[in-house]
């Protein structure tokens, strides 16, 4: 791991943990509260180092983690959040070489965990938008060459799904059973299909298409995050979590 | 994805969806309480297809996820459950080209999970049968070439790390903070250190020893994961759960 | 808190935490595999004791509590838990005086509950074994008196409440909506419905029911308790947990 | 259920679900940001009435539960909420009749649960603000008499209990440990201990405490309530809960 240099990505630690994020870019500046800290400054320095900004205050210099870079970067309202990207990569045994569908991508958060692990990802997004910012969050924090592995379509995945011989089926759609018959004819035998929906008539929806469609080994569950403070002898669960994200339901194809 | 071949490992799935593990060797026979199967049958077959037993069975041919995998293999009292590997990789902010110390590594789980996000681990592990075992499983589920990125020392963690400017230190040792001092010179500045932890006492030994030896953005947590049941009209948590594995705890090494 | 009587409910506690609810009679025995104590033994000595059995085995005597009775006492295969009772009394804000209605009965555990706070009950209950195995645990651990606050009516709340001017309504049925038009014109205005739901499509059902009726305040929770493990530096929560019993939802009578 | 009258305690509830909290009396006015709503209006009403203030609001008008009037009360910052509240009626077995030390008493939160129960309660509380303000509360909700079963003694419990044969003794105290001595003399046989801790290392402290003083039956454990959005094809869990307020640990005390 060598030196900061121009173009990385950093995050900026304040004394209190608040968390900036910055991409490193020479002749700019970090400015704060309390004054401002030159890129040069960082550009050339370890990682870990502490810095002062012109006014005194102290800031450390890190290389975000992919759970910091999606809590700081740009997304919209919804986003698949760390607590789920985690336990996706293994509920949907997500492995280098694999072919995975993704719908939608929303801000591109779960498609980075995934390419992360050395899938290709074809992406089917309605909104242009959407496609746009997913395609440059993936670029600034895996890089541009992640982008040969990552390819978005603006088409509607309820309507069909042109791929074949899919391992993978990943859903985001407020209407995840539309995709059903789809994913069946699409993926491999033996290949998985993965929704994340918010609430549990989706998932008993999705279910019921899934049975339906001669999918086996389905499965539903939720996961749950409980931070824990601990400060000498205050030990204890946080006073309050977050208690719901989104229901994860699995499924394989069999072959009929 | 082509077909079965002799060499793979597949699980296959009773009426009653209960697994059974087998790789696939010409010659061979799975036994169970309604006949056999051939190996022989199996492969060449694609995944998916359902097979009878000599005497009725019916049983469906599935490559294993590595949860599925984890859950069927040689493993001790004690291994980190899928339920957990996903959060660490996302907690750890596993990536390919790490270079990860883990210490024990225990029948490889936890192993197997980072070395397929394109790591490179070192393990420290003070009992030959456990580090056999997880060579074993690794090379079992990965394939011989795994091997390559997966080098285990007969060695105790508690006496010191020799590597250095490591990207990460990854602990399921009794006592973690035992670690502390010697992951605090082995990690590169900005480096991560995880322990998982069953007792909430362990806990607070590791969080107070990292806090001693100047490491930064501590934190502590657990997961849980909360199954349902759906089937038709009946839609409810699973009755009873695991509540408790471990409490994982990060933090990353700061320049002085 | 005098010593123990013939006729008063005892648990006897071996060596191994086990419970034996036993109630005291004059010439009767506790067998075990053990030998045998006889009640006359446990007659006239102090709750708390520990007394030994013929072949040596030692029991502490204690009364029972509600929770541990209701674990111990004659039950169907559904039954509402401790857990679950509590929760119950402060959500349906029960308090002496109240006029309740609870339909099924089960085998009275929730019964026990409310009247020991001081309610009258008037019970629908489809089922003749149902109401006199209520009535029987509630005589037996509270006592005869109490049955001149319970009254069970053998007939089906679906098809009409006959009573009016009702405080509350508790419910633990399957089909709950079907009782709500019932149970509007039965309670008194700021009356409180409360029902107990396994099964997450009945609180659904229950829940458009209420709003159509106008009741108001409408609120739907479930109860978790985590158990922990505390022996020296082992300080965990319990490894399984039971995950669900039933959801509680609660609303109240408005004024059109 | 008589109507509303001077001296009452209503809850008003306005078409957002806000809640405010007042006693009626004639010639008082309830005010808000759309003018107001005399008493006099209220008295004599019946309870869940809407009725509008001057400038065209409608607030409901409701008699608070135990629970709202908990949320709604002068008090502390820390309070035992509703969510233990129900729980530890059920842990402590509270019941008609029990003799009850309570210490401390906060602002009389849980005090009104145990009382409403029927139980003597006397409150060692070293804050004499502590002690005016539970009574306070305890005489709005449950009325004067109330006081007659709940006598507070300004004192501190570590320094001793000159109570004997209770059969409660309910610990809302930071270092609960000091009091177990005492309570193992003041405790009849057979009576039980609860201590409400916030911090799992007061828990092992007190465990210990119990171990070493004989108690039997000791067993710690924690409430969670999760709230449930329930609102036509969107059902899911809340977004976010309260994870943790206190651990609530019991034991009895044995002969020796």
């Amino acid at each position: 791991m060598t030196n900061l240099r121009e173009g990385d990505l950093v995050l900026l630690l304040d004394s209190k943990q608040r968390q900036y994020l910055v991409t490193l870019q020479a002749g700019k500046e970090f400015h704060s509260h309390a004054g401002f800290i030159s890129h040069e400054e960082i550009i050339g320095a370890g990682e870990g180092v502490t810095l002062r900004s012109t006014r005194g205050a102290s800031y450390t210099v890190l290389r975000p983690t992919l759970s910091e870079f999606i809590l700081k970067m740009p997304r919209g309202a919804q986003v698949i959040y760390p607590k789920d990207i985690g336990p996706i990569l293994m509920l949907a045994d997500i492995r280098p070489g694999l072919r995975v569908l993704e719908s939608g991508v929303g801000s591109g958060a779960l498609s980075m965990g995934m390419l992360r692990c050395g899938v290709d990802i074809v992406g089917y997004e309605l909104r242009e938008e959407f496609a746009d910012r997913a395609r440059a969050n993936v670029e600034r924090f895996l890089g541009a060459e992640a982008l040969d592995r990552y390819r978005i379509e603006l088409r509607d995945c309820y309507e069909g799904i042109d791929e074949t011989d899919l391992d993978r089926v990943i859903l985001d759609l407020p209407e995840p059973w539309q995709v059903v018959s789809h994913a069946a004819t699409a993926l491999r035998p033996g290949g998985l299909i993965l929704a994340y929906s918010p609430s549990i008539v989706q998932v008993m929806q999705f279910r019921e298409a899934l049975d339906k469609a001669g999918f086996i080994l389905a499965d539903s569950m939720e996961v749950l995050n409980r931070g824990w403070h601990v400060d000498g002898m205050a030990v204890r669960p946080d006073h309050r979590m977050v208690a719901h994200t989104g229901f994860l339901t699995t499924a394989r194809r069999g072959v009929e």
